[in-house]
């Protein structure tokens, strides 16, 4: 990561990675599929631990309320080092194929709470709606609590946009 | 497309497409930036229409009522030919890259409909928030349609997903 900071991604090879880090190329390749994948390793434990929280809702929680959980358990996850956690940002934003990376990973982050949904018996549109919804929240906190002028904690963050967007689409009577 | 649906997007090469098009390759590239934007052609069109139907909604309008305008909108100009549009999802339900060209234009809708709610004055995060709920509506709602099942307009499908949107988030009180 340092050396994207410092290079640029572009211009940092899988052997520039491997060398900072004291491995072979060949190490490499065994824990990352591409040089991409070292910016999105911990997204498949991030899910994990939101498909966690969806599963461990009670079972009355209505849809939205379990997505909150997860949203939750999301910043549990991921509070903490802001500074890694703008500079990360600050290098994907800058590269549109890092851009695309990411695009996918919230698509499959949400694909993953449309699945806990359905495990929970929310039919559908509910349970894709109530996903997609989430991850919007989800990725909108991050992005703000990655910037220079937030330094309230991302769980802060991530519920006052949840509560934004129960506001937003609050059904008018 | 239609030779996407006879061969495989994979089997089809530019050469193919301009050749049952009469054209040649060059005056192909006029069109299209490569053979994926055959499938997407209409999507900037479709932003534009989306725009004007937020910058045409009242003033007084709150930010997801405006966004319903534009979903309006949308069903607007994508209703019609179901089968078109089916046999064209499922060209790209087939193909990883063709996915996340799909993804990439969401995100660019999303981005199109979240300036269109700054121009009408509507603060961060409420215009992000907003604009990502009213594309997971859309998608969701055009990916219903295509089915086989669904055999109403897609106005009407889009209508009842921001419906079960609006009541997935609604406040508890």
């Amino acid at each position: 990561m340092e050396l994207y900071v410092e290079r640029g991604y572009e211009n940092t090879t899988v052997a520039d990675i491997a060398d900072r880090a004291g491995l072979t190329a060949r190490t490499f390749f065994r824990y990352f599929a591409d040089k991409r994948e070292v910016l999105f390793a911990g997204s498949l434990a991030l899910q994990e631990a939101m498909a966690a929280a969806l599963d461990g809702a009670p079972a009355s929680a209505a849809p939205f309320d379990a997505v909150a959980g997860a949203l939750d358990a999301s910043a549990v996850w991921l509070d903490g080092d802001r500074a890694y956690a703008a500079r990360r940002q600050s290098v994907i934003a800058a590269n549109a194929e890092l851009r695309e990376r990411e695009l996918i990973k919230m698509a499959s982050l949400a694909g993953a709470l449309t699945e806990g949904l359905r495990r929970r018996g929310v039919a559908e549109p509910d349970a894709s709606l109530a996903a997609e919804a989430g991850i919007a929240v989800f990725r909108i906190a991050f992005h703000r609590w990655v910037r220079d002028s937030e330094e309230r904690e991302l769980a802060l963050v991530m519920r006052e946009c949840l509560q934004q967007m129960r506001a937003l689409t609050a059904q008018r009577d």
